[in-house]
């Protein structure tokens, strides 16, 4: 028997089907790496390949030159461009520039090197760069929104194995974000609590639906959880933006975050996987009802017609048992 | 240099970002296959593996034994079943019953037979007994809207290669499509005309986004296309639901659909593609600011974390060149 639920904050509903599981091939997708490219253009050495780095972390060497621990850099080929030369006339009122940023974050200079391999302070620098690029594009002259985003594994839509995450700079806010915002400002108006730092404490506090209480930052299976074994992570404290955060929650996220990603590794095979973060909006300020998450998405099935006509989704698995699996596999 | 196109009805935004196209890899999804089930559950002879028939086209034979020519059955591995045995305590105001249905259609005996080769005919008659079964599935108690659609191939997340389709009838509407109605009805209080009806007559008349005119039925390359080659099939005349169709837009349907689905497989190499059907709700009625309409989206790219978590999408095709190819590739 399936039930429907539906997310308190963003709308979305959610079929929960554990009869789904039983298919033949119902988690066909995990594990395989994206095609490799030869050589490789985000490998030490290569660094002609991409654009001029606009931040760095080094050990060594001047800038874009071997030597770095990460880079940043525009993507090559850009969703969206700073400064455009030429300005379009608009055709009709459903037009804008593309303007914006789009930068890739270069996380290691180890071609190989996984999040869940990644030592924990060198996650944590990862997190603060995240954070630092993110507060600054969000200063940009017509930025709305700034969109983190890691396609890990060929099925969640990476091309290229080296590890790698992006940044995309929006003129405007999306659509699901602006769902979400409306949804926590409904929530606060009728509650006079933020949903997010309610959802900490109730379901931190041994919940069905807890993965890991990691002190400052808690990870949990969302009631409405679109995917099977989707993960969220957020901090106790209030913070609306990624700004906001200090030093204890980018350990503790370092600290939740690998040893999620482990868990995962191990329950289901190294799976691919999307991370968004999502905050408030570049010019929203402090909100009191909004409180920056990252959303971890396993990709164990495609994305069918379904979900793309009406997001949305049916999940096999109901988040209480993958909470369960989780909380039970070692991180080890 | 990019643009950011807004679509006006359902509100999503898409990036068209031509340079984006020459990644390499950048349409790595065409034209793989379902893996195959050994014996197919659904060829002739083997019924029995899937539930009871709710309809069927014979030339011969009795039901659930061969001699059809299409058959509709209740998915085996159902995300929503109707009548269910057990109430359910709701655990929040978030939560409903799994109450609806969820069925197959069989689309044809021959395990190998795709659209681009249905006989016209045969095509039309498959039109009609979907329209058939979304009319008496929107009849039944508690649903709130039916959704039918068309996983092709293994990136558009078929996992049997033999043709089918689903139908799934909802115990409410999505959000998407709430979307869409609600942007279609303040585009009627504004203009006094319903959108498609607007978009079919000016878009028909040898725009640049017309793909084929197919006298009462037109294919064209949305504005807002969120994916590249992405096509929207819809009647001139007004209808709010398919129910409203008569065997004129059928067979004018079958012949539009059959064309561009021939011209996508040599434009593009036989690409995965999803199938959507937007209609009015259930329990709407002869709505007179929306207007049934097919979406065919070609799975030439996954989905990654940017679509996931904003409802955006980034296009590396322009619908104008888009539809420029398809208008110049032989339908034959």
């Amino acid at each position: 028997m399936s039930e429907i639920r539906q997310d308190a904050v963003s709308g979305h509903w959610v079929i929960v089907a554990p009869e789904r599981a039983r298919r033949p091939h119902a988690f066909a997708n995990a594990a395989e790496k994206p095609r490799r490219a030869e050589p490789c253009p985000f490998c030490p050495g290569r660094e002609f390949e991409t654009p001029p780095e606009v931040m760095a972390l080094r050990d060594s060497g001047r800038a874009n030159e071997p030597g770095w621990r990460l880079r940043v850099v525009p993507n090559k080929f850009p969703a969206l461009k700073r400064n455009p030369e030429q300005e379009l006339a608009p055709e009709s009122p459903w037009r804008r520039e593309g303007v914006g940023a789009h930068e890739v974050v270069i996380e290691a200079a180890e071609h190989d090197l996984t999040w869940s391999e990644f030592p924990i302070p060198k996650l944590a620098e990862l997190l603060g760069a995240i954070r630092s690029r993110m507060t600054a594009l969000a200063r940009d002259r017509g930025v709305e929104s700034v969109f983190y985003f890691k396609n890990h594994g060929d099925a969640a839509g990476a091309t290229l194995e080296h590890p790698h995450s992006q940044l995309l700079a929006l003129p405007m806010v999306p659509a699901l974000v602006a769902a979400e915002l409306d949804g926590a400002h409904r929530y606060h108006a009728n509650t006079d609590q933020c949903y997010f730092c309610e959802l900490a404490g109730r379901e931190g506090a041994g919940g069905v639906r807890l993965i890991l209480d990691g002190g400052p930052v808690v990870a949990l299976a969302p009631y409405a959880a679109r995917a099977p074994f989707e993960v969220w992570l957020l901090p106790k404290r209030h913070q609306a933006r990624l700004e906001a955060a200090g030093e204890v929650e980018m350990e503790a996220l370092a600290r939740v975050l690998r040893a999620v990603l482990r868990k995962l590794d191990r329950a289901l095979g190294e799976p691919a996987f999307n991370l968004l973060l999502h905050e408030a909006p570049a010019r929203s300020g402090a909100l009191v009802y909004y409180h920056w998450h990252f959303e971890l998405i396993p990709r164990l099935a495609r994305l069918a017609g379904f979900e793309w006509g009406t997001n949305m989704f049916i999940n096999p698995v109901a988040p209480e048992e993958a909470a369960r699996r989780l909380r039970e596999t070692s991180a080890d």
